[in-house]
């Protein structure tokens, strides 16, 4: 107790804010956000309710600013260096988004679903924008992938509806994890990729020849490979 | 004047409560949901403030009548007859779709991006459930076209993901009306379909048959044809 104390006090002030942020994501991302209390964040981290308001001014703002924290970790996951074919790449940045949504879950639905994540109109403008933010740069990181600087707006919305995708199918698998194993998401999702610029490349020259670098890369008994056998086959007559 | 106050004292309790919603959706759609008042609703409806308010507790409940009203014209227009290959039921309901989106745009933007939406917490929740219901709805008209009334989880995935693409294409088209005529992107979403239930059925047998099914009812130089086509040109070595 009096070590607590002690070590308390030695605790600056970003310190401490820094340990209230840990403690209510861990919170947020377990239980739905509504469910959590200024006690309960005050209990997790051993302090009294007083002195989290005197680092916050209320659980909104702690919530915001465990948004904040939560979308700078899933942004740091997005990074893969650009080295090897690109379903290989794909495929580790959906593993690690994956993990994130698996420690996330609760809070990872509620705030996507919109419906329950919490604060005044401009509080939630700021969480609606941090979440843009994050779907932003998951594009960007996906055109730098595939070698493109200025994307029409085709590939554009490939790479955008791919982004959407990949929140669906995680909030699907949160719904019910034993449904699907997660690894088979992550790969479907790769599949997917490559599917929906198979789409555009119909009527977009980039995407084509994104398209074709991209299954040049490909081993030849790779998942793209399989996909395109598996597409020809749908069609009975070819 | 004598003869429109003669109208509106002829006009019934729910007969004004539905003109209410008939101008509150129209504002609602057509400007950015905050930036309606009360003001420009009984301006736009001919008569005082506080009638208004004598048929809406305020703007939130007019707003949250509106959605409703939306969510049903919306899943009004869902509805197609089973006859015909699925492609072209699939893409006559994007075209309604589409017109919704374009009769509906800066509401219909602002209530998918969840930010803007308004009201507190309570009525949030049940705008969400619109939503919702929505989705849920036309995931359901779109298994009745495949045969399916117990999908898999991964059938049920490949619908619902390619509703939530259908949403985030017209958000795009939103955006920037100019950069892709909409014909292109409903005609896309069809094939995306396709594509989407093809990267299933590497994994699943009932999407399998589903997808053999659709790909049996189109005519020869349909759309998917096209798209088989191109996805094996993209495999060089096939």
């Amino acid at each position: 107790m009096t070590t607590g104390a002690r070590r308390k006090r030695r605790m600056g002030v970003e310190e401490r804010r820094q340990q209230l942020i840990d403690v209510a994501l861990d919170l947020f991302s377990r239980r739905s956000p509504e469910s959590v209390s200024i006690d309960d964040i005050a209990a997790a981290a051993g302090i009294s309710r007083p002195l989290v308001y005197h680092y916050f001014p209320g659980k909104h703002s702690l919530y915001e600013a465990a948004v904040r924290r939560a979308a700078e970790e899933l942004t740091g996951r997005f990074a893969e260096p650009p080295e090897g074919p690109l379903s290989g790449r794909l495929l580790r940045v959906m593993g690690r988004y994956f993990d994130f949504v698996a420690e996330h879950g609760p809070g990872f639905s509620a705030l996507l679903r919109g419906g329950p994540a919490m604060g005044a109109d401009p509080a939630r403008a700021r969480t609606s924008a941090m979440i843009d933010e994050v779907r932003a740069t998951a594009c960007r990181q996906v055109l730098g992938h595939l070698g493109v600087d200025t994307p029409g707006p085709r590939l554009a919305l490939v790479v955008r509806s791919w982004v959407g995708l990949a929140e669906t199918t995680a909030l699907s698998w949160l719904e019910a994890p034993q449904a699907m194993p997660r690894e088979e998401l992550e790969s479907q999702l790769v599949h997917s990729f490559v599917a929906l610029a198979a789409v555009s490349a119909l009527h977009d020259e980039q995407t084509r020849r994104v398209l074709r670098d991209i299954v040049r890369q490909e081993p030849e008994d790779g998942p793209l490979r399989e996909l395109a056998t598996q597409l020809a086959a749908s069609a009975p007559d070819r």
